[in-house]
């Protein structure tokens, strides 16, 4: 493979020294792009983009063509894996994601394969070797998976919920059906993961959007244990290089010592976190990533300019942070904000790395 | 006034010791209950219901005659105070409450009255009078409002939102003018509660529903800075007796430190806490509100109790502890399960205040 021309982003996770913070955006290929929404158009809808690797790697690569962006992350979305489960996946305008199939009993459980990432997710592993090859080493790749709780949740709910009724039910009701799905959903996901790393991945990232709404006792067995489970069967070296590996759980900040304990290389934040406590909380173990308030974008180049420099002065010096939103940055962010946040990230960065 | 035949809520508070964990729970006069159902059909709608003092008394008391519940609350809802300044309050169907008017300049938010709780808000200051003749003290009542930020996002926004679009835009975009607004809402918020513990409301709580929103430093200015202007203006003995004073924020658990030493006698928690945890960082200073997730209430009886006994065994001995639900009860709970869930708390924490 060819060698990385910029691996600022491989390094700060790893905790190694850097000139500048690295800086990359979750839903950096998104709909607040112009050009996103044209090939979107062209594709038909969100899902044939995601099977289609040619598509993927266009959408992948657009913000690196706009922004000096210091990772590309892999498009694609959480729910192939319950998909490949043969959940159907289907996306209803202005609905947000359905499954076709939901799961509710113990039967339902056990019948659910583990899907093979090559056989049943080879769309994915195609856009990751694809995505791989025509970045031609300029910043590495991300691969990404839900975490298992996460999953569950759009599984028993059969899509999208605002209070997980379903899926909490089935935990306080049914521990152990829960306990059998979280893991069959943790074995799928490290295939998926290994796949991903053995097609091209140079990082990845475990998206436990939905951990937040637990209580702090259920989050560590329904949620957190799992997510350890992937992160000791994870391919952690490939191609000469370390893998890193990150664990994102929007609304976890009061869990990030536990988070740190899980055997991953680095924690995302979301914005309610002080990034400078966060470091103090969690110590040498890991390093950091996030964490600006994605709204903050809505703002004036000012008002972003200080907000950036107010995050870089609470982490402080030196390396293991990689600088990013908490969250995905929105459809209706003007893209001139966003060249404004990461221009700052680099520019403001520079004093904390001599 | 009647003496108290049940003071367990406002001795637990005040950290005065009790024989049993007092409990209540938000939204206790809700939907849940068909008798709160056939009331408001009667009525006509929800704002029909809160203006007329004598069905918001029959509603406020509906719970009590159900379940050995510690404490009514006034059923109100946090929206009458920016209704009163004139923005309109009306609420569509499925769509939840919008505003007929939003505030979005400067000159807006300086046109913006103090509502006078008497002439503006009379019907409120009606209610609690007639619910506490009408209570005849069997149990205390508890006033509320919303906290400035929390009132001041669905004023921007003229309704709910999802990410606070507009409301943090003028954050960032243009704090003074958010300043302003926030600081004309502590005051109308000030006078309102004090007219409610005046009419007699015995112990007030401020629910900041979208302080949990926020970045950690936003929160400290945005937010617990105006309601520790509220704490600091409130009536705080009234009728030869202390009122305690409950702050709220839902997502707060990073910043329960800070929120302790806004001067309120007890914090509510919502159910990601550990209230273990959260008595040992608040220490001797505030008394606690929490913190049973509301959809274990979805479980069967067993689960109830089991979540019940774990929260009281974390909390551990003495007083100090209020039992609450982390959030508000849904609609879709069996109302047998709430009547669990309030006798598991009484006949488990006994062991607790020997």
């Amino acid at each position: 493979m060819t060698a990385l021309k910029n691996d600022r982003f491989l390094r700060a996770l790893l905790k190694q020294p850097v000139d500048v913070t690295p800086v990359w955006m979750m839903r950096q290929a998104g709909r607040y792009l112009p050009e996103y929404r044209a090939s979107r158009a062209q594709a038909g809808d969100f899902m044939s983009l995601c099977k289609n690797p040619e598509f993927a790697c266009e959408v992948t690569l657009q913000p690196l063509d706009r922004y000096p962006l210091d990772a590309a992350i892999l498009f694609s979305d959480i729910l192939t894996v319950p998909d490949a489960m043969g959940l159907g996946l289907y996306f209803e305008t202005g609905e947000g994601p359905r499954f076709k199939k939901t799961v509710s009993t113990m039967a339902d459980i056990e019948a659910l394969p583990i899907p093979d990432p090559q056989k049943d997710l080879g769309y994915v592993m195609d856009a990751v070797s694809t995505i791989r090859r025509e970045l031609n080493g300029r910043v590495p790749l991300i691969g990404f998976a839900g975490s298992p709780w996460t999953l569950a949740t759009y599984m028993v709910e059969g899509g999208s919920s605002k209070d997980f009724r379903k899926s909490k039910a089935m935990l306080y009701d049914n521990p152990q059906a829960m306990h059998l799905l979280l893991d069959k959903l943790a074995q799928s996901v490290t295939a998926y993961l290994n796949g991903q790393i053995l097609a091209g991945a140079q990082a990845v990232q475990i998206f436990d959007s939905w951990g937040g709404s637990l209580s702090s006792a259920a989050y560590q067995e329904f949620s957190l244990a799992y997510m350890r489970k992937i992160v000791s069967g994870l391919i952690r070296e490939h191609d000469g290089r370390k893998v890193p590996v990150i664990l994102f759980t929007k609304g976890g900040g009061l869990w990030l010592e536990s988070i740190a304990d899980a055997g991953a290389d680095a924690l995302g934040l979301d914005w309610t976190c002080d990034i400078g406590q966060a470091r103090q909380r969690v110590g040498a173990k890991v390093s950091l990533q996030g964490n600006m308030d994605p709204t903050v974008l809505y703002a004036n180049p000012t008002a972003i300019r200080q907000e950036v420099a107010r995050i870089l002065a609470s982490y402080g010096s030196g390396t293991g942070h990689v600088f990013n939103l908490g969250h995905g940055i929105t459809p209706e962010v003007d893209p001139a904000n966003a060249g404004v946040f990461i221009e700052a990230v680099h520019e403001l960065s520079a004093q904390y790395h001599q």
